[in-house]
């Protein structure tokens, strides 16, 4: 897709892409409500295939190749879930998926791409090694290089989730997502604004990876003052394609601090009884950072996914 | 009630029940059953409303009641799950929950039980300290006491998991669920024994609490010859009522180690990006304990609570 998915295309993307992902539920928690002030829907993407929403971006781009294009295979690089997704996806399609990680991704996340049968091409952790060995496996195979954000087959992907919230939740007055890279947090927009052109589209970051306010509020790709969270899957800046979308749809971005985070997340775990990362627990720090502007309302907040290391809990 | 419960029984106590409970989901996850061999179905009790089943059994036994018996209030005594059921089903019928808890019980159960508006009335850590504070509580207000699970009104209430369980998943040939008290696993094996006559009901019990095994072979009532067990739902001997249904359908009883516990659990919380208790991994760690057992087959898991300290992980 070479424009900003429009609405029609969104729902050709969810019924193209339905049969290879899960359709995941909406949680809601009476004591988590009473908390917070407000009636939440959290849409559960941690239940998603590969444990995040990931999935479903990942998935539309791969499905979205000409028959040869697949053939040549896929490749991306990526240290997190969007490795996982593509790994998924080309497996779906019967090709191969060619990973380049940096020689200091988690081994956990390496096995992951290697029971979906993905190849992992190592390299230095820096982005230029990391571009580079990309490259090199495009020059040799003609793998098609799939961008985990900036990439509109991607946001359309991502954008399906919001679509199920909002089918399955009436009358939504807010819809809040994470923002890394912004490809989540454009396809939410974008679903939110056809579907709810009168809900409000509110974000969260990390005040330690706090570039996309800065870009959210210059229009430029701005870089964080410092780096330093709990919610390693929003330490990437934005791209051109999200961050215009997220310029023109979404109403504010919240920043919050990793001890908001933690305490957000460790009450979803004991209210909701699920499993969430860090990164997702964002948006509902946000919101209970600035309870009185939610107060009342209809939140949607879409969960990004469960894959957290169980022994290196921050409780 | 003052017979075993029959199929028609727990079918009215579902339809009794329902309003004041949530149907919890059913998940499974591809690669979990790839992992143990077999097609697994978990019953989700996690999501319950106070985070457990006992919510099940509390509620039928207070709404079947007469309103005088009502009027005058419930005592039970616990220190876990059973209170906070008691508590809700109280307040639900709008009449007072007298819980007597020992006064070393966590500080998080006893503000469970508060939020419930329960009254809390301390005692000695002792059974004896217990059942006569309860015998107080009784001739002071009249309020009826309701046994956590030697009680026919509360195995019906759990049997209604079972229940729901077996109406969305057709053909199951194993159901399992733990033993601590046996009240789940009696209505566990009811419910399967009349809709499934021809599935295996098979439970599992910790080493370190290793009672309900001896129970089961002798037909009287055991203690365990040692306890020291994470999965601290399951400390409880049998009661008499427990012990006759147990012996009449249950098939087996596994035994498994804490550390097959902690790492039944831990896959579950990798795989199911859920959170569970130590006691309902005890099925699933008895299930990977003797996969030939069960290899290839479709096994119901009821997963019994998610009320887990999460700053005391085993991990």
């Amino acid at each position: 897709m070479n424009h900003i998915p429009s609405l029609n295309d969104i729902k050709e993307v969810h019924e193209r892409i339905k049969p290879f992902i899960h359709h995941t539920p909406v949680l809601s928690s009476a004591s988590i409500n009473e908390l917070a002030g407000c009636e939440i829907y959290f849409k559960c993407e941690n239940f998603q295939k590969i444990g995040a929403f990931k999935a479903r971006g990942g998935m539309n781009a791969v499905l979205s190749l000409s028959k040869e294009e697949q053939e040549k295979g896929i490749t991306t690089h990526s240290s997190g879930n969007h490795a996982q997704a593509i790994a998924l996806a080309a497996k779906t399609v019967g090709t191969k998926a060619y990973i380049v990680m940096p020689s200091n991704a988690p081994i956990i996340k390496k096995n992951g791409v290697k029971a979906l049968n993905g190849e992992i091409i190592e390299c230095e952790p820096t982005l230029e090694a990391r571009e580079s060995t990309v490259q090199q496996v495009i020059d040799r195979t003609g793998a098609t290089f799939i961008h985990p954000f900036n990439n509109y087959d991607v946001i359309a992907g991502q954008a399906t989730a919001t679509l199920e919230l909002i089918e399955e939740v009436p009358n939504l007055q807010v819809v809040m997502a994470p923002v890394g890279g912004g490809g989540l947090l454009s396809g939410t927009a974008l679903a939110t604004h056809y579907l709810l052109p009168e809900a409000e589209i509110i974000s969260g970051e990390p005040e330690g990876a706090a570039d996309a306010i800065l870009s959210f509020k210059s229009g430029k790709i701005e870089k964080a003052p410092y780096i330093k969270t709990i919610a390693d899957g929003l330490m990437t800046n934005l791209g051109d394609k999200t961050l215009e979308i997220i310029r023109m749809y979404v109403k504010d971005i919240i920043l919050v601090s990793d001890e908001e985070i933690i305490a957000a997340m460790r009450l979803i775990w004991e209210r909701l009884k699920i499993v969430i990362e860090p990164s997702c627990a964002v948006p509902f720090a946000a919101l209970l950072k600035q309870k009185e502007r939610f107060a009342g309302k209809k939140v949607g907040i879409i969960l990004t996914g469960g894959n957290v290391d169980l022994g290196k809990l921050p409780f």
